[in-house]
């Protein structure tokens, strides 16, 4: 067996940060930048390479300034409206005399002799004479040579970022190619015996390159000129060329991934022998396996694996090299504080980056934590925001006031926060929101229905989907809400009665038929059913329980019982993949995967389940009165419905609490 | 004589652009958006047409979470300290057996048989056997399939705009392309008989189509296809035709200009007969005349032809539709409040656009306006901020607490607010700050000398250029400082002696040796020589008139003696055009646009002008020791005296006050 390096160094975000700048600009990298010439129509967000003086002046000559009539101000002198002067209109082609005046349109030249306009709304029209009723001041409403720029003057300093008025002010002072900064090229080396190029390649154990295209878009939105390179197989020659070449033709290199201390993390070795590895080891998480180097003065980075990883540590240490380079400014990171509708527990020692969902609940902004794992890139297309969680904290309390920071220009008042119980229906929901209201977007925190009613006590959810049958009256969620929610003004709304059962592989190889067959062992295998389980809290796992204990099952006795997913569609892939032999779920599930499914209650024996939602909205709100009006139309209605396994035909009822 | 049309209706902006938005959602302009199919790996920053389901699950097996062993979890139940448990080591192609264990990397395939992974750092190896002294649960560090998308679920809703990690998300879940809403396409028509579109057209009366470039890159900037059209000559049914002709292939079309009420404005009268036109003129400034119109169910606008004018007009009316019209959000306009550093009188009935120098002043924000002309470009290549003025106002007074609009990303902190008088060096000093410390830049308000010391007296600068002559005593600067700013602690530090004189034309033409020859006729002629001069409160009028009583001259006989402009570049400008025959001004400028220079001052004779900096800083400001250090390097002095008339000898000796 190989031997295992020990794991590298840690060092503290911000520290490896600055080293990372200061030694990148003791190495020179930042000054004398490589510059090229494009013409000023092209030049739209680039940055000037060195100062641009005029080459003409703007305006180029004397003109008129307003519509109206131009003359030589002395011959209006003493013009009032009880002696107004009269002033002989002259053909464009006439010389000018003493007295005469010529019709002008905003940008004609000023005709030689005449020095200043009267605005054609103060012209009074006597056959072919102009009567003025005011004096003229010499110059008035004339724009006279270089009022705005004047030759040989700065039009635009050194790096400065070219916005379109830049670009007509450089066209207007006669320039029509200009220095800019040359795009940083930045190489991207795709590392791995897994990786694949292409989906065709793709099999169990292989991962598609999807790192490559995001690195490269995020390197093109940050100014810079990204170069992807094949992907290199884990060969420490092969990688070290790769880098290498890539050394002579780009600027910076980046290379993803081999940068943990593995069986096959050739990287950190190959850049200490071609450079000098500055950091290997960031505290942070996601993306601890960083490494930065500088080789042959040029940043020469690696980033984790995974894509969360990667993402996050790239607009670390990547960003902030891409946009020095240009001389763009860093961008700004404006805080605001959110009240975490969650407790989050952290490692001490180690930063973490949170991806959060934002939104303005009864006027607080409220933040709900999205998945952690590095590998969720889920967490990261659903997140509005993040959470920079402090090295020295070792967790943040539910309902503590937080400074987050957000990655899209969403506005959390747009932001409808939906907790509680997962239900593939309310996706549904929240697209026909979106379809009436554009700028809403839906944000769901798969947290139970026991967990939907706690975030709405708590005033940190608008929405919470529920299905919680109470076993000593046989009522779905009622009993819930008035035990938990009896100080709180909340409106109940029935959604939908829907089918639960088990789900199995088309055909139900393993003839499983009830609850009882949970317990059963294969005949041919001798293995026992394995079953896939909802976390606590939700309604499914307590209609589970509920049948089990009805059944008198011992849950102890099933295997996989401790083995617990978030949502429906995660029990059926479980299923779908082999994973677990069944696990109970929604028709809905079962039909999106093509899986068989046995009915545990049934809409249409009328032992439905009640999914209902708790909106948490003022009386007269227009979300609410949106999403009732969604409930009820037929067109949402024959929607879930054809998902199948749902009955929609009370749904928009407001249930009396 | 044609008759003129009496001038537009003038709607407040905010009617205007509810009007223009309800009218177009009316006629259905933001529904049914067309669409196109990309590549996933070209779709950064476009926008989902539709919900995007996911093709496969993310991830698509089971794998490792981490670098270890994968094993079957009940083999280390029981394991601990004192009694560890030992696995065999399996070779990646043997077929598993109770009892062992493979070495897996992070994203290898769960091997068959295994069902939880044990952190290599957790592992002791003796032999071929993994010794390990922690039970593991099953499924430990196991990413199962469909933890992050499960096939069929959502990747990303309609209407999103796609980021790198979106693509990610894509590409992992199985899909390659994607619809996404069409990028509007934009027509630009410039019209006009002046209007040429290359440089080589432009003589005077002709203006270059900035505009037309401008607006393309603006369209760009906003997600939208401009689609630059050739200019337009001033003709009724020219320009029907080209708008017809782009109504056909585009999404939106953009006049440019011939939006008032002048001789040849035909765009209003043109859109009556093809559409509906909703608003001609707007209350705003600068940009009144703005059309908007429907026609064919489409947007057509017609902008006023001053680019300022254009381009607020274009942010006003062109950029909503242009992102509405790809689902895009509406940018957030944050606000700030800055003091504002001068009276500002305004038109009531007109929204005024101010543009704004804003820097950090002792802590505070301070807004100095820019110059306010629609026909000044400079004024918005400088801004870095907006003040919008009620159209109620009459004016704001200097001082007040106003909310400003930042244009762009620099941060206020990093603007240095130099006002004062104006000297061409002051600009190099700007270059140089900036090579020393990129993010520095150097912002000027040319309010001559008087009004710099007021700047600095009501702490709305850092630095003041002065340079004025005490008669009384014969000093310069220190008499003023002391007379105004005894009340506060700024430094005055020594700049330069400077060369002022008479600028002409070359070779003097009109024979000007003095300001004697100011009151002269021209013997051929008849006609007087013309002057231009500087406005009050500048050190170089108080200079004229200083030399003027002392030769006996009564400035009221100088033709031009009322005409002022701003800046030593612009008198330069003047003389160069033939605007003016002469005026006072610094060497540097006559050298700058190849004036001959006839001296007043001189410094080799020591009569000099003394030209200081009043520097606002506090002690060992960083700022304020970059500014000495660059006024005492040899680099910096030659560059300023290589303009002409400088001598830098004492530049950066601190003057006792």
């Amino acid at each position: 067996m190989q031997k295992q390096k020990a794991y590298l160094d840690c060092l503290p975000r911000q520290e490896a940060q600055e080293l990372w700048i200061t030694k990148l600009t003791e190495v020179g990298y930042f000054n004398n930048l490589p510059r090229e010439k494009v013409a000023v129509t092209e030049a739209l967000g680039r940055v000037t390479a060195s100062v641009i003086f005029a080459k003409q002046s703007v305006p180029h000559y004397n003109g008129a300034a307003m519509d109206g009539i131009a003359l030589y101000a002395p011959d209006s002198f003493g013009a009032q409206e009880t002696a107004p002067k009269r002033l002989q209109l002259l053909q464009p082609d006439e010389t000018f005399q003493p007295g005469g005046c010529y019709v002008v349109d905003t940008g004609d030249l000023l005709p030689t002799g005449t020095n200043a306009v009267i605005m054609i709304e103060d012209v009074h029209w006597v056959d072919d004479q102009a009567e003025v009723i005011t004096a003229a001041t010499p110059w008035q409403h004339v724009r006279i040579i270089g009022e705005d720029i004047v030759a040989k003057e700065v039009v635009l300093p050194e790096h400065h970022l070219i916005a379109p008025v830049d670009m007509a002010a450089l066209l207007a002072a006669g320039i029509e190619e200009i220095e800019v900064v040359k795009r940083p090229r930045v190489a991207i080396i795709p590392t791995g015996d897994e990786i694949v190029a292409s989906r065709q390649d793709l099999k169990p154990g292989k991962i598609l390159d999807v790192n490559g295209p995001m690195l490269a878009a995020a390197v093109t939105q940050w100014g810079g000129d990204p170069v992807r390179r094949e992907i290199v197989k884990d060969q420490r020659a092969a990688i070290e060329e790769a880098i290498l070449a890539s050394l002579k033709d780009c600027d910076m290199v980046v290379v993803n991934a081999g940068t943990s201390a593995g069986r096959e993390d050739y990287t950190a070795p190959i850049l200490s022998e071609l450079g000098q590895v500055l950091v290997h080891g960031v505290a942070i998480k996601p993306g601890k396996p960083v490494i930065l180097a500088i080789c042959q003065d040029k940043p020469v980075i690696g980033l984790p694996g995974y894509p969360v990883s990667a993402m996050l540590t790239a607009d670390l240490f990547v960003r902030s090299v891409v946009l020095a380079r240009q001389k763009l400014p860093q961008p700004e990171q404006s805080q605001v504080e959110a009240f975490l509708s969650r407790q989050v527990p952290s490692t001490i020692g180690l930063e973490e980056y949170l991806r959060l969902s934002i939104g303005s609940v009864e006027g607080r902004l409220v933040a709900a934590p999205l998945g952690r794992g590095a590998g969720l890139l889920s967490s990261l297309t659903k997140a509005q925001g993040l959470l920079r969680i402090d090295p020295s904290s070792a967790g943040i309390a539910a309902g503590a006031s937080v400074p987050v920071t957000f990655l899209r220009s969403s506005k959390p008042e747009n932001t409808i926060l939906a907790v509680g119980s997962h239900d593939p229906a309310l996706e549904l929901l929240g697209f026909y929101m979106r379809r009436f209201k554009p700028e809403l977007s839906l944000s769901f925190a798969n947290v139970g229905s026991l967990g939907g009613i706690m975030a709405i006590r708590n005033r940190e959810a608008h929405l919470a989907g529920i299905h919680l049958l109470d076993e000593a009256t046989g009522r779905y969620n009622v009993p819930y809400v008035q035990k938990y929610l009896s100080q709180r003004k909340v409106h109940l709304v029935h959604f939908a009665m829907r089918q639960q059962g088990l789900l199995v592989l088309p055909g139900n190889p393993k003839k499983i038929y009830s609850l009882e067959d949970l317990l059963r062992q294969d005949k041919l295998t001798g293995q026992k059913i394995t079953y896939v389980n909802r976390q606590r809290g939700t309604g499914t796992r307590m209609l589970l329980d509920y049948q089990l204990k009805k059944a008198g099952i011992d849950s102890s006795q099933i295997v996989g019982y401790e083995k617990e997913v978030g949502t429906h569609m995660a029990v059926a892939a479980s299923v779908a993949s082999g994973t677990a032999d069944t696990g109970l779920g929604l028709e809905a599930a079962a039909q999106a995967l093509g899986l068989d499914f046995i009915p545990v209650t049934d809409i249409h024996q009328g032992t439905g389940e009640q999914y209902d939602l708790l909106l948490n909205f003022s009386d007269h709100d227009k979300v609410m009165e949106l999403i009732l009006h969604i409930l009820k139309s037929p067109d949402f209605r024959r929607d879930v419905e054809a998902m199948g396994g749902y009955d929609l035909s009370k749904a928009g009822m407001i249930i009396e609490l």
